[in-house]
């Protein structure tokens, strides 16, 4: 991706190294849109919830947002009060260099849980990083918020609104700890697209549901995850509302924007070498046909089979009898993309065939359960022995 | 243990290489009875079920039972008609090699799934079987039924009723697919003291619940789990019933026994090397004492951290979190060994001590709600490279 096509109008990015991560590398971004954008975000289920998780909760009920103020190396989660008054901080500090009010700023951490935020580096750095702020810079915050991700994830698209084009681009981070409903995951997305509030907040539910929260890795869930996105009117069409055509339009190109990042988030999970896409079809209802998907995918001992090119058919099906939906055993037929490897619940001897395929890095398990007409996908990775290695000694 | 305290008055065993296994090791074992004893069972709650399972389901509603025949080497699941007849045939072979009605003998097997049952090897190996039937193999059998398993399980009890001398002797195969509600667990147990079939049956029940189904390896459940008990009467004794301080004082030897397996099987998870011990302590329920138990145990985050010997409490608290009960983050403690981790959701700064501590091979996770009284214990083990190095190359 050239970097002019990331550039997002009336938005600008900065990053810098603050000193957080011990390596030396970028660990606080920013995001700025010139004007109050509309801001709808998505957060973390778990009952535990980081210090900036908790404040841009309370914020994002004004769908109103400036800045996106982001550090990588610290969680600021379990943190206490001096956690929670660290986050207020960062936030107020960002509004104070960027001369907004602090409500238009929104905090977000990632990394170990349960240290203190160092909160004198995250301000020290904040002039210059407010100095650092360009358009074209929207890359560089996809690096500074990585973890333990290998590359930088950032997917854009462009629709045209009568006779304008309209930008939409979003970047995020995962790794680890990523599980159905959000996890270790942080997306931020921008768009000079003029939409109303409660439209926004419908097609980032809409495109999350189809995208981060049918992703796992290691079944863990994050207390830090967030997806925000800015709307910030740029492009002066007239705002989207729900229900209309160029709604539909905004939501698939968002849809595909979120889809995009979660197969990376997927393809770079830690240890992985595979990429697998879990489809589960006749099932009588679509939630039957998630869980189906949910329990294969996070099956370890189906992930270590992949990752071994070995066809074990055996462990996806007894991950299917699991998965705690009534199941017709006699009726169902599984691939290993396109080898049908179970005829009616019964091996069809084309594991030798199988194996050779599962030297792809992509692989696609389909299940079809054959009792009904719903379906549902979700995307995992292997499981490998590099997962473990960057897991046992990720804090020391 | 000696030989001789695994004697079970009027049981046999034997075992014998069929085969079925390609090393060479052996993989037919068989228990036998002089009499009909009183028999009970548990199996997998998986929707899918291995085609002995399904007859033994059938069987056990006689409460009766002879004869044990188990393979390892091929789990006979999704195996169809043929594995059906092939588990009905392995059964009606040992009742004629014993000259014994086949319905009084229940078919056991482990391995790998979707492979057709080498049935000729069994009946043809099954006349020297019942040829080396003797009252001191039970140590034999237990090492017969192993697949991954890297010792033997075995516990035997013994305990006076009215002044005889009564023996419960179990033993056990795990390794891998452990989770809680039975897993690829296969359990026999046998006993001399009579018992009325209903309190054998509740005896066996209680007995599971606080053992095989509080212990995780890998969250995934197999299709071929069973835990049988039989109990000949040989000690002649007065049938044991239900709510007598006897019955008690048998519910309590087998629970015993039971934990003891569990415990075994979990110290021997595939590539474990630490054996940890999750207690949930001051939940309103102990329904939620055990889903947050289970939520950290599964954690693979939390596993590698132990392996790793990283006190990485975030990701327990994360697991806490993430249980799907209500949770008051400024409630929380959270020991390791004697060591207090985490005070009122807050980490104490004991990492480095813990560090130390996590050197030991027995870890103790225990974590204080304080919302409540009740408690619950679940046993697991460290997630490996070595995990993934066994089940990557498994049926390979």
């Amino acid at each position: 991706m050239s970097l002019s096509s990331a550039i997002i109008p009336g938005f600008s990015f900065a990053s810098i190294s603050a000193g957080i991560k011990k390596s030396g590398a970028e660990d606080l971004a920013l995001a700025f849109s010139d004007n109050i954008a509309v801001t709808a975000g998505v957060f973390t289920t778990n009952k535990i919830k980081a210090a900036p998780v908790k404040i841009a909760i309370k914020r994002i009920a004004s769908h109103k947002g400036q800045a996106i103020i982001i550090n990588s190396g610290n969680a600021n989660a379990c943190t206490g009060k001096k956690g929670y008054n660290d986050a207020a901080e960062m936030t107020l500090s960002t509004a104070k260099a960027l001369g907004i009010p602090s409500e238009l700023v929104y905090a977000s951490s990632t990394g170990v849980i349960g240290r203190p935020l160092p909160i004198d580096k995250i301000t020290k750095a904040l002039p210059d990083l407010v100095k650092k702020l360009s358009p074209t810079s929207l890359e560089q915050i996809a690096s500074a918020i990585m973890t333990t991700d290998t590359f930088a994830k950032i997917s854009t698209k462009k629709i045209s609104i009568k006779g304008k084009t309209g930008t939409i681009a979003g970047i995020a981070k995962g790794a680890g700890m990523i599980c159905p409903n959000m996890a270790t995951m942080l997306c931020f997305i921008f768009t000079d697209i003029a939409i109303k509030p409660q439209a926004l907040n419908s097609a980032l539910r809409e495109a999350v549901t189809t995208s981060f929260n049918r992703i796992t890795i290691d079944n863990d869930m994050s207390t830090n995850d967030m997806a925000l996105i800015m709307a910030n009117g740029s492009l002066k069409n007239t705002p989207l509302t729900k229900g209309t055509p160029v709604y539909r339009k905004f939501t698939d190109a968002l849809k595909d924007i979120t889809y995009d990042l979660a197969r990376m988030i997927v393809e770079d999970g830690e240890g992985a070498t595979k990429f697998i896409e879990i489809i589960v079809k006749g099932a009588r209802k679509e939630a039957d046909a998630l869980k189906v998907a949910a329990s294969v995918a996070n099956s370890m001992l189906v992930k270590t089979a992949i990752y071994g090119k070995d066809p074990n058919w055996g462990r996806i099906i007894a991950a299917v009898g699991y998965s705690g939906i009534d199941i017709n055993e006699e009726n169902i037929d599984i691939y290993l993309n396109n080898i049908k490897l179970v005829t009616k619940g019964v091996g069809a001897k084309k594991e030798e065939i199988a194996r050779d395929m599962l030297s792809n890095k992509h692989i696609t398990i389909t299940i079809n359960l054959n009792s009904g007409k719903k379906s549902a996908k979700v995307l995992t990775c292997d499981l490998t022995e590099k997962y473990i290695e960057i897991n046992a000694h990720y804090t020391t």
